[in-house]
């Protein structure tokens, strides 16, 4: 029986076996106090050590970072905090942890955890925050499978470039500078494992696609991978994203998807997550009192996560939204960065006005100029703008990019013409236009984006276990 | 609504929108009728369009493969095999498809349709495939979630090489035979993106066990890649595995998981994809009925699946399998085109021995011999066998392999060196064993066996939307 379950029965003298990771040992003259986690929950249990019980001899061996296992009875505890604790009869140790042991029940910073990767897991943070990893990427199964999704791995090894953009790192198995030439002098990928230049993918839509036109409903959660040299707190170069697709569906069904979508996991989160979202609550305000009053949060973490579930997302097109920054006060006192026009991408401090201050809430912007965004979205009445929307998050900025999709044969080969793309290496994806072609729509979710929501936390490297970064692949 | 939901309607007249991709349709003199499938369900929908109610123009644009939707009332079918059709007032059509398109209903075989694996996800087969592997898929997170396991993410990029064999593809950002070299003309990977040689996985294992050394139950479910040419109905270079890791868990545990997990995911399949796996079936039992008899299953697809389900495995150690082995008729005739003896790899010949002939049920294999076996395996007392389990499914072989681990520091650092590992590069492997410590257990289930087992394909090329085999990496 796990630490959670154990710390919901009643404290009927019965017997029970308890393992876990000691948190903190505590030793008085005749009483020691062992505290043990399992990682099932945040809250430890207590063992205690009545005089002579356990031998000196295991006693002296179980300190911070030790894994036992304590035999005894199960009784109402004296102390504050919790309801039951374990009288020890036996213990067992099965592997103890010296001094050296980097995880000591004192404060360390995130950069130093982070180097510590492999046991981080250990601490209350990143124990709370991988178990709420793990209930969102749950809810994300739970809502598409209840909603008639079906769930499509997308190949993660691919020829074709999904954006017509972004790095990609290469897949080979040639020696590097050892790889076999044509007699031109050029690489002869012809004799490399897939008898083509492979690279990782930077997104399952393409593929996606072809199964929402003969599945109607589909979605991917699987790595997605960009070779940028980002060293952001919001970049990662491997990370999982969500991509669903629907055939029939517009561009507005497309909004009611993704917002329903995203409220129902953060939902979930509060519903499934409650001691470690309170935890992670106390932990942020425990953080930011060392920061000046105007920098604080004006709400908490449950507060913030509660009312993005409460309240409907702001909708309007980029074109309004431009208009809005055009009038605003940081625009009129020429406070941006980046001046505002229309056909610009918008900037990071665009999109954190339009939601941080403006709005005051998520925003979903649509109708976005056709060159600032990717081929295959489909193109409006005006000949400017295209069917896309993105999804603006509070301190995130953009957590969902989606579009209707083009789904005339015509018009798709014309827009493929002008940005350069081979239709050649698309033949499969253009034949899903030539032979019964549908109104489809879809949207990607960078899952990391999400859980960096809805733990609060900071930094991207810090809600992924081993994140990939430019040099860095440890563990 | 979708035509699974519409299917489920009584039949009072009400309006319905039915959209989907048609199958077939026939006229007769003063009537046509159009069979529409939506992939929600492997059953089509018949719209009935009478003499004079839809424009000439229209129905001649109306062939299989187009996409329309079709408006009319819902009513009791006259006709055998369904329980409503529509009786079309107006239909819009999509998207057409000429004579071209593909999937004709006609026989297609299954090499033709990997071809266009964009669009066999329109014929019965793969609908009927596609879905039960998102049952499957949905199936293994609820069973984990409902169990305690937390889902960890582990990398896809890698600097290190799980099993210590299993050739690797590399990843890399140089340009191939471009890469910045060293004074000695070795390549100067510190150049590269992740300053260091990556890979893609082969497992995710060693990390898996990393979130089990402090969360207690962990699973992992995403992809794994293997760079060996094997051009096999059995291998894929790109797969997805499930790979559980439980903290305080012995060999007879890791089994009794294996099992239960095993029936609870084919009993889901059974409960959720009936249909689905009854249209499976009857093909399998078409295709057989061109083999000879003695070549014949002795069960359909879902006594298979039940007689898994309701039978417990047969577990015995390796070397009582190599004594039953060498006792059987096969060895004694000298047909085994191996030979069979205490320290061999077993063949797929053997499994199958074991697992067809003479248990006639699902096996598992525990305790084999350490120099067969990957070095992270818990050693037996004995210094010959190690805690390895294995578990071998009729028509598919080993379905499943794992191990207790050895948590032990001293023997597992003997192991690293016997078997030549550089223990710099699992530094933070080691240091689960050097603080804290804990028995622990887990495996790896190959997912597109799973689906293989359970929709009764031949070629495991066919239970996964894009294979990646030797020379192929199209969509």
């Amino acid at each position: 029986m796990q630490i959670k379950d154990i710390l919901q029965l009643s404290p009927e003298s019965q017997s029970v076996v308890v393992k876990g990771w000691v948190r903190t040992k505590r030793g008085q003259a005749n009483i020691v106090f062992i505290n043990l986690n399992d990682g099932s929950t945040i809250k430890n249990i207590q063992a205690v050590v009545e005089d002579g019980k356990i031998e000196e001899e295991i006693l002296k061996k179980i300190s911070t970072g030790a894994c036992i296992a304590v035999s005894g009875t199960l009784v109402a505890s004296a102390g504050s905090g919790q309801a039951v604790e374990v009288l020890a009869q036996t213990i067992e140790i099965y592997g103890t942890a010296d001094e050296t042991f980097p995880m000591q029940p004192k404060k360390h910073s995130l950069e130093f955890l982070r180097e510590k990767a492999h046991l981080r897991f250990r601490t209350n943070t990143f124990g709370a925050i991988f178990r709420i990893r793990h209930a969102l990427a749950f809810a994300v199964h739970k809502f598409y499978n209840d909603n008639g999704f079906f769930y499509l791995h997308t190949p993660i090894i691919t020829a074709s470039d999904a954006e017509g953009a972004g790095e990609m790192f290469r897949v080979s198995s040639f020696e590097p500078n050892a790889a076999p030439k044509n007699e031109d002098g050029s690489v002869d990928f012809s004799q490399d494992f897939f008898g083509r230049e492979t690279s990782l993918t930077v997104s399952g839509q393409l593929e996606g696609e072809l199964g929402a036109m003969a599945l109607s409903k589909i979605y991917t959660f699987g790595p997605t991978f960009r070779a940028e040299n980002s060293n952001t707190t919001r970049h990662l170069a491997e990370f999982w994203m969500i991509e669903p697709e629907v055939a029939f569906y517009e561009l507005e069904d497309n909004m009611n998807l993704a917002e329903s979508f995203v409220k129902y996991v953060i939902q979930y989160a509060i519903d499934n997550c409650k001691d470690d979202l309170e935890f992670l609550q106390t932990r942020l305000l425990e953080e930011e009192k060392s920061k000046p009053q105007n920098e604080r949060s004006e709400q908490t973490l449950l507060e913030k996560l509660n009312f993005v579930v409460e309240n409907s997302f702001e909708r309007l097109t980029y074109t309004e939204a431009i208009d809005i920054l055009l009038k605003s006060k940081p625009a009129q006192k020429k406070q941006f960065q980046y001046e505002v026009g229309w056909g610009i991408d918008l900037q990071s401090e665009h999109e954190r006005y339009l939601v941080e201050k403006h709005f005051k809430k998520p925003v979903i912007l649509t109708n976005y100029p056709k060159d600032i965004k990717a081929f295959y979205m489909k193109q409006d009445a005006d000949g400017k703008t295209v069917r896309a929307m993105d999804v603006l998050f509070p301190g995130i900025g953009e957590i969902i990019g989606g579009s209707q999709r083009e789904d005339n044969y015509e018009k798709l080969m014309t827009r493929i013409n002008e940005v350069g793309i081979d239709p050649d290496n698309l033949w499969w994806y253009l034949d899903t236009r030539k032979f019964g072609s549908a109104p489809h729509s879809g949207f990607g979710l960078g899952f990391e984006r999400l859980v960096l929501f809805v733990t609060g936390m900071g930094n991207i490297r810090d809600v992924i276990p081993f994140p990939r970064t430019p040099k860095n692949a440890e563990f």
